[in-house]
């Protein structure tokens, strides 16, 4: 998984300019294995702010655009043009924008939920299918490593028969009026107009159904729901209570909720069968619980024993997020070497290890040795 | 934080081909924010595996070296040559490579522990204070926005006066006598001729103690250790208790060990004032204890309310790990869009959401829609 | 809470025979505040069962009875007759039993759920309400500390203005057919004649309803549920799904199952207003989380800073259940002290801390004391 | 173990009056099994404190006490008289205390630790051991059902040879300088004279210490020490770092502090062998973690799946504390039933649930009975 192929597939971007919470998650995505490279943008309709954006990526200015559709037809016709794309959009702009690209052959990575209506969504299933694009959705919780263990558990039957399904997303950060108080993440999620038919369901309750479905490989056929609006003046709901029957008659219960005090993103998936139950929990996403019927549970870790270790960069222990921390030394380390090209102080606030720490750490291990070697006596430090 | 630059900093690679643990986390980090780009490296001393490392990579021929001596010269000397190294080599490479490419002006970005003996060490931190170029040493757990965090509120004076620091740093990997058993990070760990001075000391041992300095900012002063090598045939130490003495009379304790079965990477460090106490846990990075003396104890999370919000990529309740997740999705996608681009099926195994989970979700959001407006009545999903 | 007074209550027992789980639980609950003394029992329908459990529980043969009503005619007709009784009896017996002991102005303690249907349970309020003698239920999950606190907490208005309800109950223990496999108390819970109406609604939901409604301080008004028997045979619900609508717009979640793999006794509450969210779990039932909205998580524990203290016998720290490991020093020092007194040998498997555990302690201060001075200097230690 | 026996254990009891900490503890100890009942007390050196502890507890006037010399021989004298001592005076007391009651041919039940010398420690057991009176230490934590399992797993060789043997057992209810803001709990315990050597190396370091041979079933060979007090003015440690040696070349390390805020009584205890390892920590005491080396790590709960089941009164899932939580209903309903016996209102604030809440459960069961057979309608509660 981690060996870079040789040459990065060129990639076109629509919506998400810099500041933009998820533009910013697909760009640092597409980054990571270095399958990508990002080289033309349409990051907002507004042209400034499109240049700004582009400008700061090093988006060459000739394949900076403020028209999606003029990117797409541009992009097409160069030889050096875009392969694929990715709509980080608000909702109701992801299908005419995805029609655009596939219409040109450029394959689609786009955001969910993939359309504000279902007359829309089929609209655009009936392109893709006729697309020779590639149209990829970012449920992005399908990709973690434990995520796809528990498929795999579940389909091999360490379960035995499904019978019930839990899943629960609550999140805490619309239990006030934020929408009117400028938070522009709230803004177009509680609009009808660009964020369709749900709110928190549209938002995180399509997150933790598709998770549901992944996992347990399950097809819902009928739900039964009760959908809240609490924040005073909200329109599209902020809570959302399902009931579940899946095929087979497995049943379940969905909850998603933006207005639930405590939680930040807390999306979690339980799988009950007739031999054993799973439980994952996105906010400790390196843990799968494990309980055979009659057994201790067996607390599972990414890449750890029991494991199959598919899907993963590092070793386990070394929590997703590990590599985020060590990027952060690289961030450091790149603006204290371009402050030193330019001449200039380090910039404040840095505070990178560097060589002081180096010989500290040897002088503690020296000083270790020195101590142990006359049982345990106490010692200075030599440095 | 996220915004990439415009041009991303030209780095070589010394030690760490495809496969090497370290040699990956650090090139991944280098490019999660874009600010560095690969296109040399001495990835091996052994010519036909460098090469084909260095391929995979997409390194040119031309800059794919099995000598490093000769890397830091020919980089050198061409006008598009690297600016920086990082350096993943075993820990006795660390302080000739660093001299060579710092004897250059290249920056030195380099793994821990320095050197593998004090005098060594010593010298090297002469040859990089009299360099212009930036050493960086990646003691990479200061790197994770709540270890940053719980540095800032020592200092202000959150804790009080310090009293009592407790770091740990149990593993288990090294349980059984593995170095014999052709697993090659146990190899060149447990011997003294690569490693150095310590074993457990040195490669682990030194990020507890780097951990406890940066957060504390105390400088230590004395240490009693016991170092024992409990696996029969092991010369270097896998367990090690020390006490410690910091200046002003704060005390504390260290163990680290590779031969703790049920932990995985367990770093973790406790400190203690006369007003305060703080906890971090590597395994869960996005959480840091805080209490007050006579106050519950409040859980702080990344980027989360109560703290400042520095060093984050994304928002709380996203846990470093999310971009991974996210990474796999994209990566997945590559592997999808290069099939198509050949005309070949897709790669087996590969399960990423498409257009079918869009329809699905909306169709979902339409269903619980329609069954809230009809008092929660059951109702089918519509596709 | 812990002065016992003067005269402890006399205690008769009717249901629950030695090994009988609930009856178990009813007596050491009744004994540890010194509050009740158990004087009389119909402990079983079958006389020599009756008879073998009152014996093994001191009572006095002419206070055992096999016959409820007989037992409350006579224990009414002594001076020194029971003043209360703990009904333990399969839910079926409630009723009738409670009658009889109300009937002679006897307190009654019952176990839950009160009756097997609503016209019986209304029969009995009327009954109940007319008499002088105290009714009690025991829904015991009311007599945490921390649930209590919950309740205080919620009606000062720490939430704000409710709106959502989570509550859940998940077990394991009825995943197979136990019923069928000589599972005493799997039988008679499956049972519609001595169950009632419901197997998992009325066995935990019950717990969980009335968890719900009192800390929260609401009425339910309507629900929406999905009961399944899901183990093949089984004619009562072993898993419930329910949406509830309370009073004043607040809606809320119920699950119960007893089919649920990895969960013992898994009794959650979540509730959160328009100012913040708690959540209490039964298996941790020391710890309250609390989150202000826009605050860090409080971890509250059972005593500690930021509660009223109310309901606890013992400090913060010492769970509730740290009485019990107490006790069971009590109850060996009690085998070995019979043991004595009969002139054997200390019962095998024995394992009490004795006076060489006392001097090994003294032994090891002093040699802690020895070292320190010695500036940490490894000693032996003194015996 | 549940079942009490016909007649209990007449005990006695020094020191401990009502209001004190420990005293009640071992009270509520020795009734819960039914084993003991208390008919003597020298609760108070000061006559008028021992009354009126002795009259809040039953104890008859004629043997009341308020010098346990005294008590120790008129005891021995009666007929009735006491069968067992529980000693719960400060630690300087312990000997005498126990030396005049085993004298008497009474069996000791005693706090730790021991006594304040190792002098005075010998001796005792040299009394103990020529007299034919029990004598058993409440070192409690090792009647926790989970450090009994612990134990016999460490002996049938679950983890191997062992290596490692960590024990920690933080506080902070002394950070601050309570013992001069009249905390009695601190007060003694900081006093050379009454404590002894050790503060919380005798408080609580003795605990861990004993825990740690409980459980490894070691020897301690050797041990270096450094301790601290780090609150101004305070002659005993509150802090002490113990680097240990065990037989065998087991290491280890103990850290006691009662000045680690954000600690209530963090008792936890780590042993590592060749094969496995064990976690177990006070404040969570039903949960055992147990990892075979190359397998994920195993949650053990007391009585549940892969233990022997050992020393438990109640099912797993229902903590221990669940009977404290159930012996909280039956003491506010002794308060209620004392009210009605007397003609008085019930007691303000009492919160007990009554035929009402019995009433609400049956209408929730039939009301979720009568929607799911209605499709999972929403229906109305009726009450």
């Amino acid at each position: 998984m981690s060996a870079a192929r040789h040459v990065p597939i060129r990639l076109g971007q629509v919506g998400g300019g810099v500041g933009a919470f998820i533009g910013d998650v697909h760009r640092i995505a597409s980054r990571i294995d270095g399958d990508f490279t990002l080289v033309a943008g349409a990051l907002s309709s507004t042209a400034a702010k499109a240049e700004e954006s582009a400008a700061a990526l090093g988006i060459a200015p000739d394949r900076t655009y403020s028209d999606w559709a003029e990117m797409a037809k541009a992009e097409a016709a160069r030889e050096d043009g875009i392969e694929a794309v990715a709509i980080c959009t608000p909702n109701h702009l992801h299908v005419p924008v995805a029609k655009a690209f596939l219409a040109e052959g450029i394959h689609v990575i786009c955001d969910k939920p993939l359309a504000a209506s279902l007359d829309e969504a089929r609209e655009l299933q009936a392109v893709a299918d006729a697309s020779d694009a590639a149209f990829v959705l970012t449920h992005n919780y399908s990709g973690y490593p434990l995520v796809r263990e528990a498929k795999a558990m579940v389909a091999r039957g360490d379960l035995g028969q499904l019978r019930v399904v839990q899943v629960e997303y609550p999140q805490d950060w619309m239990t006030d009026a934020v929408e009117k108080q400028g938070v522009k993440q709230a803004e177009w999620r509680s609009d009808p107009e660009r964020a369709g038919l749900g709110g928190a369901t549209g938002d995180i309750g399509t997150h933790a159904y598709h998770l549901a479905r992944f996992v347990s490989g399950l097809r819902l056929e009928r739900l039964a729901a009760d959908l809240s609006a609490f924040v005073p003046g909200r329109v599209l709901d902020d809570n959302a209570h399902v009931m579940l029957r899946f095929e087979g008659g497995v049943k379940g219960m969905l909850w998603c909720s933006q207005i639930a005090p405590g939680h930040e993103n807390g999306l979690r998936l339980r799988i009950f069968g007739d031999k054993g139950g799973i439980e994952w929990f996105q906010e400790e996403p390196n843990v799968l619980w494990h309980t055979t019927h009659g057994e201790p549970p067996r607390r599972l870790t990414r890449g750890g024993p029991g494991t199959n270790g598919g899907g993963t960069r590092i070793p386990p222990g070394h929590p997703e997020g590990y590599l985020e921390g060590f990027a952060t030394i690289y961030a450091d380390a790149a603006r204290l070497i371009r402050a030193r090209q330019a001449g200039e102080e380090p910039p404040e606030g840095l505070d990178l290890p560097d060589i002081r720490d180096g010989v500290e750490g040897v002088a503690f291990v020296a000083a270790c040795v020195r101590s142990s070697g006359r049982d345990a006596a106490w010692v200075e430090l030599d440095r």
